[in-house]
């Protein structure tokens, strides 16, 4: 297998929806435009592309990628839920690991619409929530919140109940996702709130609070995938970003064993992932200095702490308050504000994560810079389940490679 | 890359929506679990699948599968309209091919129903279809009739005005693939028409008639995909069928390039991937000796045999009508009864043309065999636009490579 390099990215602003007037093509044309322009390639050139989005119709990723040219080339659209961006960030890596193109072109949307989240025909019969809901969980209780807001929250009580983890160490993720946001121009949201007030807010889902989950957004985002040896014969080996593994988990029986909320919400599928990622790139937690992972809620941050070996099980809510994950810690995870504060339209959160470790690792992130950052993890998780977690390695690090090489 | 073969393949009947009483991963299970009998493999065994859906929520392949049994291997779901199920077995096999894995299944389904028809919310409001409609085409007049009948049946009339081709040559396409279907016990119909029955049926678009026309279906098909390495070690070489080649087209600007309403529908997608998977292959349509092809309507069943070099451009109304492409001929085209009379649940589509050509090449089709069939062809094409060309090699053929090798 060839190596594999992020050599551009791109990515709308993540809008509040129907904020602006815009149809998906038009999104996908922004954050597609930035990323060929980033990487200094033409459409022409792309020989391949995957598109995710979970809501618009099939072949969507025809309907908007014709717009920016049409060159006959293979088009994939996929979808894995929250994890759509990622899943196509792996099909576009192997791609050009398989030798099969030089190019590839990884995109993501979401036009999220009312009628998407309320269909008038009612909700599809058969989804994989009814085999959530199928399983005798602990019952930690069921109300008029949005059904994610609920297994989320159930799984923070019994993360509580059962590690004596506080409502403040959760509420602590918002308060650290929201201020890394205010550097963030692409952030849907980009205002501070004090621990006193993410705790104050409005209730979702106990001890979730308004602040504490993802907003409905729309948006788009992007990445250009090339072979080692188009970076190289193209003078991109300078900016390019390594893809140095990737691996896609769903969930096992054990999530479904019931008698346990936080089973339900996919830690073993981060955990599956992590553990095939250090080794197929023989590094371990201790050699990231970025993160970008999919807090969807505040509990799914500190649950993801744990499943990627940032502390012992139980101990995220304790890390969480540490100071560990901001600037100046251990690691900077959700530089970027997060699905929190950035955004959430579904399809585009993966490629907006890569989009941001990828501006990190070349030292390209201005005020949001997480100094030194050479190695990112980037984790995407989708109720449903699937989980992709990603290791990039920066154009330094490359660089010294092929000088020893 | 390595080689990749087909080791079983499984399908529901196809029906009439609302016929039988099943919801999605009933038909998924029973054309999965048919496929892994047919290999010989265990569910466990699988290492990645791909499921195709053009209606069903996002992560519809992991509740499905789910069902089946929970192993946490990638799961990715695709969507590409009428292509979609050649589309993931395109993934299953470079999976393979690229070495990722020794086993990949590829699934397909659609479970249709008239809110999917007909959505309570009206139609999508961006889908590739205004796309089609902004083309300044011929105008060979527009109608109360489905969309893509009037798409094909105004590539009929355009046809019929530059090539002479007739009505009853057209007809002719389903008054074949209606009697092939008869012994097809997969088939939604299996009902023979004389051309006059065929020709005095209901009009849907002039000049094609219902019975010229795919129904509406619902059903699921699967293919087990496994390494060259992973067949000798198991013993399946004896009946596994060689992928030796295979394409995914998309359109080009010529297709919207206005004029044409023969041009919209695709052909132009068919001779791109024909002419790759020949490449591919070192074959030539004279090696071939039998073809599933995506005959939606009649009329593209002509434009295909031109499209894949059967003859000459134009003249696919005088082949049709030859008897060069049924038993005893030259070809024979959708053995199965093709998509006018097996059924056409969108997804399930190419995986229930892969199941027959591998029926075909291993001499199991029983009253619909081929005799002497070696080399398989098949089509898929998806309108918006994907068009995927796969050829197959049967195992006889295979042994003998092994044997000069």
């Amino acid at each position: 297998m060839s190596r594999a390099f992020v050599a551009g990215v791109g990515m709308t602003k993540f809008e509040k929806i129907e904020t602006r007037d815009w149809e998906y093509p038009d999104m996908v044309a922004e954050a597609v435009g930035a990323a060929l322009a980033d990487a200094g390639i033409g459409y022409d050139a792309v020989r391949r592309a995957a598109v995710g989005y979970v809501f618009a119709p099939s072949t969507a990723g025809q309907r908007a990628l014709y717009d920016v040219g049409l060159t006959g080339i293979p088009i994939v659209n996929v979808n894995n839920n929250c994890a759509t961006g990622s899943t196509a960030l792996m099909l576009a890596r192997e791609w050009v690991q398989a030798g099969l193109v030089d190019v590839a072109l990884a995109v993501g949307f979401e036009k999220m619409t009312k009628e998407a989240l309320n269909p008038p025909g009612g909700m599809p019969k058969v989804t994989i929530v009814d085999r959530h809901l199928a399983v005798p969980a602990a019952g930690r209780g069921w109300a008029n919140a949005p059904m994610t807001a609920q297994f989320f929250g159930n799984a923070a009580r019994e993360h509580m109940e059962r590690y004596g983890t506080t409502a403040e160490q959760i509420a602590a993720v918002a308060v650290k996702n929201h201020r890394h946001s205010v550097n963030n121009p692409y952030a849907q949201f980009r205002d501070e709130y004090t621990l006193e007030q993410v705790l104050a807010d409005k209730s979702i889902h106990a001890p979730l609070t308004r602040s504490q989950c993802s907003p409905t957004s729309d948006g788009a985002a992007a990445a250009v995938v090339v072979s080692e040896r188009y970076a190289r014969e193209h003078g991109l080996t300078g900016r390019a970003v390594e893809i140095v593994a990737q691996a896609l988990t769903t969930d096992t029986a054990e999530a479904f064993a019931g008698g346990s909320d936080i089973a339900l919400v996919g830690p073993a599928m981060t955990r599956a992932a992590k553990d095939r990622v250090f080794a197929e790139a023989g590094l371990g937690i201790e050699d990231v200095d970025v993160i970008e992972l999919h807090d969807c809620f505040s509990i799914n941050e500190i649950l993801t702490y744990e499943g990627l070996g940032m502390c012992p099980e139980g101990e995220g809510g304790k890390l969480a308050e540490s100071g560990a994950t901001t600037y100046g810690g251990r690691w900077v995870v959700n530089p970027s504000g997060g699905l929190i504060s950035k955004g959430h339209p579904l399809g585009a959160t993966g490629l907006a994560q890569c989009a941001e470790l990828t501006w990190q690792l070349r030292g390209e992130a201005g005020p949001r810079q997480v100094e030194g950052a050479r190695v990112g993890l980037q984790h995407n998780l989708g109720l449903g389940g699937a989980c992709v977690v990603t290791l990039y390695r920066g154009p330094a690090e490359g660089r010294r490679d092929d000088e020893e090489g």
